[in-house]
């Protein structure tokens, strides 16, 4: 019996970018440092296409420049990914913690829609 | 019966930021391209522990700075996350295609071992 | 008599950046690596108060958001400065190279106006 | 009678860079925000020669990496000039005040060739 469900997305990201790295015997180059910085690389370039549009929103975005978000989004996950496969980072339980503590640094009736009050707290 | 599969990561990351960001009416600021700067804001923040490093290896970092690594790692994963949801861009499938085009772009045998391959290609 | 030209801007502020690393004996945590690095996380900083605006213009930033962009700028300078020091680049001589390329790059009479020439010339 | 003393290299910049941005037409799209943004994302380009180095230090960098690094340099610095240019800041008074609070924030006797003091001051 095949088992209908999938696996794990991160999880599977992480193993097929182990098998990609070991293949090219490239671990050697992925100390945290330099991955760190190809996270900082990749967010520039993801940050390119909104360089200087009018409104920032979808609609404004070429077909082009959406292809590109969705490649260079895929870098900045591998890399973060990466980054914490070599330093055994569990990334949902991270983000679950981050989330918890996000929520009681914001509470909804104190700064709900508006943006001041997000960066002030932030 | 209960179902014995934990839910997807990203999906259940997906859906809680959702949640967090509809409580406080937040939608409104999350912009594409606000949405992409916060990621290179994270970037830059996630770089900052590894700025005056000797090795930028693992064990050169103190248990501080591997939490608050890991800290940041969670906040660029989160607007990764957000930033696709946005542009109803499938995540997982981004970077399955990416990791394709860098198995024909670097193929292991000219360009293992070997970081100058891997900086031309690049 | 005294000479009632100041000193070139850059030029003072490269001396006064190599003294205050000379009394801190920093010259070793000044690679190149490790200044553009630091660039990097200033620049983030920079952008930081920029996150959630709605505009980005001018009048929407705050005095206190004024003066951060202020001090981050001179952060991202002074570390600009001090990388052109140690890989003895003449920052002025490559600026003015990068603007006259530029100026064949972007012919006024066929991108004038035009944000989309820009980002595709770009 | 010619003036001898050469003219300010940033103020001279910072003309050129009005002339060219003048003659395109291309005010309109230097928003504070905008400029920002440039600021990361060539100072994500000024990264990426650094991105897979050993030691990071300057005889790693091959001419053709260097010459990247000069004309990165090259376009951060001029960011950074149009944005001080567009919210009137004084980027030379900006940095000197900078540097007076790190003067002060790290006593040289406290922290001298400690990368660890350095870090966690900053």
């Amino acid at each position: 019996v095949t088992d209908p469900h999938p696996p794990d997305a991160l999880l599977a990201l992480r193993d097929a970018l182990r098998e990609f790295v070991a293949e090219r015997d490239w671990k050697q180059f992925h100390t945290p440092r330099n991955l760190a910085i190809a996270i900082s690389v990749e967010a520039g370039e993801l940050l390119e296409p909104f360089q200087w549009l009018e409104t920032g929103r979808s609609p404004e975005l070429s077909e082009a420049a959406r292809a590109r978000v969705a490649d260079e989004l895929a870098d900045v996950l591998s890399c973060v990914v990466r980054l914490a496969d070599e330093l055994d980072i569990d990334l949902p339980a991270a983000a679950r913690a981050k989330l918890e503590q996000n929520r009681a640094k914001y509470p909804p009736d104190q700064v709900r829609g508006s943006a001041r009050k997000y960066s002030e707290y932030g």
